[in-house]
């Protein structure tokens, strides 16, 4: 787990590292270093495979290295970049020009024009392609020779056998697009080369002093409204939350336009020190970042001269370790700290990496992230325990949590202790599976002090087995079982207290409604459920990995029309606590629906079962401030459960510390959407969810809306309808007037030359009212609903 | 061609109608009008029946009529909508609710709630769903009691094999979302029957005198900058594009919530009088607009009395006139007009249609549309003669063309003319086809009194045969006839005049450039080539049909992979003439490239071909001002030729009536995009746009980025770097000093407790200066590029 640290030559290291080498390096007697390598070839020694070794003694992995060295960037520039008219004769030109064309024919190498020859020093080396290729030139001819010679580059590193090569930064904006063609280009042409973009963690023209207000859209301009932000607190702050993000919203540019292809991946160039507020640039563990370059001119000495990271990067770097990044330091070996020498890099990398948060959780017994380990950012189908008869390994899992038992347990006992009555108290287990509730219920009892029969009811015939044996082995007649499904089966008696589990990630999606109320038949009138009630909640997600992840699943329609477990990690939640500009929006988590047991007006038929299940369908639709760009890939669900007062069950994840820290057995639902929607910053999503039913199935649609706000002449008290009648119906907003009947709209009396209109002055008077925030939409999702039975849930 | 019209009956209509009729109506006496109908049932006369024979003697096609009477609505009310809790007692109240539920599982309509029961009433009937369904009420249980009594309704349609409803329009911009979800479900439900959502054709509360600055957004308010703004001339006006357009945009949410399905689709109400100005609506023409509903009230009386439109709708109705609209035309038996009775509402619609200048040019011989009748919207692949060699028919139509050869003859003639030297002058044909260039060059030979050969080159054997034919009986030794490809044939000499005709829509697409390339080797220094040079142009687009059209391609990823020809006609080109905001973008429709022949710079081989074709690649990046929203499908492309001199061709839709005006022989080109983008008022379009090239092939890839402009605090006099070494290269944006170096950048000296930052006062110098527009990004579309080798151009 520990990271894996790369060494960075550049062509100077290599250089002095050749002068030093009693071997001769291959670029100064290229007779002698036959760049056909025969199996003998690779005995030999040779610069870069002492760079290895020497890499390799210091406690790195591997090496990066740039493929070419000046003598190809200066045939390159000879062939490639026109010389002064006045410098050459039209003859020389024409001759320049034929050798360009040849090159562009047939592009390759002479052999001194690389750093590389032979397969077995290619061995483990990241290659670095040249620096000076301008994919983004505004030059046509430039970019396009530019994109022949890349292609080129990963041509020979393909031939040689190298993974990953990283490519330049992209310097010019207007230009992306054709950057990123051009790597959409190489990808689709050469195989298995993993492509790396090296990316600055931001633009450094827009960082600001905090003391400014938040300048970050037209609005706080034009009407001073300033007062709904967070952020901007203390240290160096971005301007404009849309320009400091600026280098992500290339990447995005870049990786959306190659389609998120899995071999394209991010080199993060740490050269900039960050300031301390670094919010904006959580987006980058949601991306696939597989490198982080670290030059040592970044780290600065602490006070006995060791290198260690200035505060923004080390806490960035803590945050960013457990997507674990591979480390390309720089310049380590050059000597520009007093203390610790090359290995105290590494040492102070491996130091963050150790007391991150997120590591330090993943290597604690009895955390969620430990018991997650390997199930990071894993898509699962969400368990259908009512159609599906679960496996005795999956109780097993499930009865290790520490904390949901022991939660239920008190949330008994309370509720017993509390119940009114004197006497005997009846309860039942619903859904009793292989029997750990029945224990907590019993142990329950015996610390209240109370006493009276327990019913375990059991539907899955293979889970009753172990209930037999339990009872036989240790429970007596104290508990009865009852094999059957709880919406048909008879119980004995009507039971004081009903306790279930049957709630999933995201609340009902197990059918904990549906189930109980058949189970409602047998508690009595002034009876106790235990969940009393549960909640559904929602955040709008983005993340590059659970994006593939999701509609690289078998069947891709179905694998974006149905939502799965997954515990999170390389992700961003892209909404913060509101109101936004419109003062409308809600927290960065919000709520959905609740459901509520037991529930009194249901309309029921002589079983005492519902007639249809009409009132388990909800609606929500919510709405979310977006503070920094993003990309929305999907939307993180967690539930919340009322067991019994304020004891409950949580894994909101703002909440879940207080209510349940630890308990392991819910990962969070992910709800994906089929195609990236762009939020720039500032804007608001509209989440519309549905929780739909008919008589045999139950299943979820889900659809968003983007919107920037911006200042608006519209607004409730300027809208005027055109002598329609009026509606009362107040629900009805703007367009209500539109809905004509046949008689009295329009405006039959009018004259043929003319329609009837406010006159000026009426306009005058309404434009003096100053400019409110007006939602402006700037895209939408697909509605996504399942076409697959799969994707449903059966009742 | 002319239009079809449909006489809209309301309740009031039928009530009536069946009072006037000698048979009992069917709600009347149930006992003797059996709903369950036997043969014998379908010859008996009905109130339905009496509707339809009525209206088809009026000159209509068919009815349309509420499926539904008030006696359901008012069961329904009496189930679904809760009585004033002191109205009931507990006891009716549970009673009700039982009642509703017994309805929501089993949904049902007794005889008397429905107008039509029997199947022979129901033929060509057009159903209306209940007006009073509120699927996009704010209350869950009203909307979700509103969506089963619709699906019920659908499926009652369904049963007596209607095969249109139409659909109340939705009256909630805030529950468009849950509207839309109930129709998608329907349309998933109910097989066969077609859904018409009616909407308004705008929102009426946002029109405005036409005296007030247009406010359009938040930059007009706050900057004052409103001096490129088209439109807002005469008449009423629109406030702000963004909402003017709100219905439209409610339409857009529903249909892409249902996925552009094409089951659904609009009637758009006319209730309205439209403004004079009316660019914004042009919107609706690119929509299925399936029916307009007309009610008699928008008539107003002329100077006789007889009922006439309003001068905006009467042009609006031009327009829409050409995608053939049904016409719903409601309240004209009511007498409101003086003059004329019903007929002459209709008679005055269809002297609308035939003076709408779409339709009367379709019917006149000899314009581009009369010859495209049949396919309009239609995708063609566009032809490829340089792989393919074309059928004799194809050579035929295009022949046909009574501008395009006047106009080549013309152009060689004026060469002739201007021709420096004296005495013989020779002419090649490159790529002569069945040989009509050949008979115009001789032509323009005998008009100019000139005298020399004229060789024609064809690659096609079998129009080759053609050729010989016509040398043998029409052109005897003037001619010389070479047989084999441009590319490589030897000509006997170096030609003064080298005339082709290699153009596709796009100018370039049918490899024009490649073809002459190879042909400039029997073209004398001097020479003149007649095409001299060609343009490609681009516009963005919107049209739901053809977005439709090209996803429903057999072959999704390569449907949408490459352009297609095609004649436009439902469609909206969404960009006006610039500079839009942000002062930066083009007019309406961009030039992208141009080639020009012969070419001076090319680097040739021994044979004099180029060597390489990397001098063909082209590259545009064009900034598009959007006034209105609207949904991006895809690009139209045209080209633009200059022959000689000032003779021309072109399919620009601007310049095509002066340069060859009535040309046939091209129609233009369409870039599809994978998804829609959605475009807000005022937004701005960045399109890139490639032609690329390699030994074997051709092809073009795309993208589109969308931003709206905003006041920024960004520009360049605002960027500083910090403390990077200074770039002197100009052309690098902004991110410039991020390109690290491994020494200079980041900042090793800084205290490890802070980041040197700009000074306050520098910050507060900076902010006075004034707000700049920015453009804050806000979707892209994928890269468009082909993947099979059918949407590639083989050289």
């Amino acid at each position: 787990m520990s990271p894996i640290f790369i060494s960075h030559f550049t062509l100077t290291d290599l250089e002095s590292l050749s002068n030093t080498n009693t071997n001769p390096p291959p670029s100064e007697s290229p007779s002698n270093a036959p760049s056909s390598s025969s199996p003998s070839d690779n005995s030999k020694s040779s610069t870069i495979i002492n760079a290895t070794s020497i890499a390799r003694s210091r406690g790195y992995e591997a090496i990066c290295i740039p493929l070419t060295n000046e003598k190809w960037k200066s045939r390159w520039k000879d062939m490639c970049l026109l010389p002064g008219e006045d410098d050459t004769l039209p003859n020389d030109r024409e001759e320049f020009e034929k050798k360009a064309e040849m090159w562009r024919l047939r592009p390759g190498y002479l052999k001194d024009e690389v750093t590389i020859t032979r397969l077995d020093e290619a061995e483990g080396v990241i290659g670095l392609a040249s620096e000076w290729l301008e994919l983004d030139a505004a030059d046509d001819w430039v970019r396009n020779d530019a994109e022949t010679a890349l292609l080129q580059e990963l041509s020979y590193a393909y031939y040689l056998g190298i993974q990953t090569a990283i490519l330049p930064a992209p310097r010019n904006r207007s230009q992306v697009g054709s950057y990123a063609r051009a790597i959409n280009a190489c990808l689709a042409t050469i195989p298995y080369v993993s492509i790396s973009v090296k990316i600055p963690i931001y633009d450094p023209s827009m960082i600001q002093l905090v003391h400014e207000p938040p300048l970050t859209t037209s609005v706080n301009i034009s009407n001073g409204n300033t007062g709904n932000r967070t952020g901007g607190a203390r240290g160096g702050s971005f301007i404009g939350d849309q320009y400091s993000i600026a280098t992500w919203e290339m990447w995005d540019a870049i990786r959306s336009i190659c389609d998120y292809n899995t071999r394209l991946t991010l080199t993060l160039d740490m050269t900039l020190p960050l300031p301390s507020e670094t919010d904006v640039l959580c987006q980058w563990v949601a991306e696939p970042v597989r490198f982080l370059f670290l030059p040592a001119s970044i780290f600065i000495p602490n006070v006995k001269g060791y290198p260690v990271l200035p505060k923004g990067t080390q806490s960035f770097l803590r945050d960013i370790m457990k997507i674990q990044p591979y480390v390309i330091l720089s310049g380590a070996a050059s000597g520009r700290h007093n203390r610790g020498g090359e290995a105290a890099y590494i040492q102070y990398i491996r130091h963050l990496e150790k007391t991150s948060p997120a590591v330090k959780a993943s290597h604690t017994a009895g955390t969620v992230e430990n018991f997650a380990l390997g199930y990071l950012d894993y898509l699962q189908a969400p368990l259908q325990p009512l159609m599906d008869n679960l496996q005795s390994m999956t109780y097993q899992t499930f009865e290790q949590d520490p904390v949901k038992y022991r939660n239920y347990e008190e949330a008994v006992y309370r509720a017993l202790r509390e119940w009114p009555r004197p006497g005997r108290i009846s309860i039942c287990v619903a859904g009793a599976g292989r029997g750990p509730l029945v224990a907590r219920c019993m142990k329950a009892m015996i610390r209240a002090g109370k006493n009276g029969p327990i019913y375990a009811v059991e539907k899955n015939p293979n889970a009753y087995v172990t209930l037999q044996e339990r009872s036989k082995n240790e429970w007596g007649d104290k508990v009865q079982l009852l094999f059957g499904d709880m919406r048909t089966l008879n119980v004995p008696e009507k039971v004081d207290i009903l306790v279930s589990e049957l709630l999933g990630s995201f609340g009902d999606n197990e059918l904990s409604p549906e189930c109980l109320d058949g189970a409602m038949r047998f508690l009595k009138g002034d009876g106790i459920s235990i969940p009393a009630s549960y909640t559904a909640h929602l955040a709008p997600l983005s993340s590059s990995k659970l994006y593939n992840e999701s509609r690289s699943s078998t069947n891709t329609e179905k694998g974006l029309e149905t939502p799965y477990v997954v515990m999170f990690s390389a992700i961003n939640i892209l909404s913060d606590d509101g109101p936004g500009l419109s003062g409308k929006c809600g927290p960065q988590v919000q709520e959905c629906w609740e459901f509520e047991h037991p529930r009194r007006d249901a309309v029921l038929n002589d079983q005492g079962l519902p007639l249809t299940n009409s009132h388990n369908a909800r609606f929500a639709k919510l709405s979310f401030h977006i503070p920094h760009a993003g990309i929305l890939h999907g939307l993180a669900g967690y539930f919340e459960a009322v067991l019994y007062g304020n004891i409950g069950l949580s894994i909101h994840p703002q909440r879940m510390p207080t209510v349940s820290k630890d308990m392991l057995s819910w990962f969070p639902i992910f709800f994906p959407f089929r195609e990236p929607l762009y939020l720039p910053s500032n804007s608001e999503l509209q989440v519309s969810i549905w929780r739909l039913t008919n008589e045999r199935q139950v299943w979820y649609e889900w659809f968003a809306e983007a919107f920037l706000p911006l200042p608006s002449i519209s607004s409730p008290s300027r809208r005027r309808s055109m002598k329609t009648d009026n509606n009362s119906n107040s629900h009805y907003l703007g367009a209500s007037s539109l809905n004509s009947s046949s008689s009295g709209a329009g405006s039959p009396m009018v004259d043929a030359e003319d329609i009837s209109l406010p006159t000026f002055e009426d306009a005058q008077n309404e434009l003096e009212e100053e400019p409110r925030i007006g939602l402006v939409k700037i895209g939408q999702t697909f509605l996504h609903n399942p076409k697959g039975r799969s994707s449903w849930i059966g009742l």
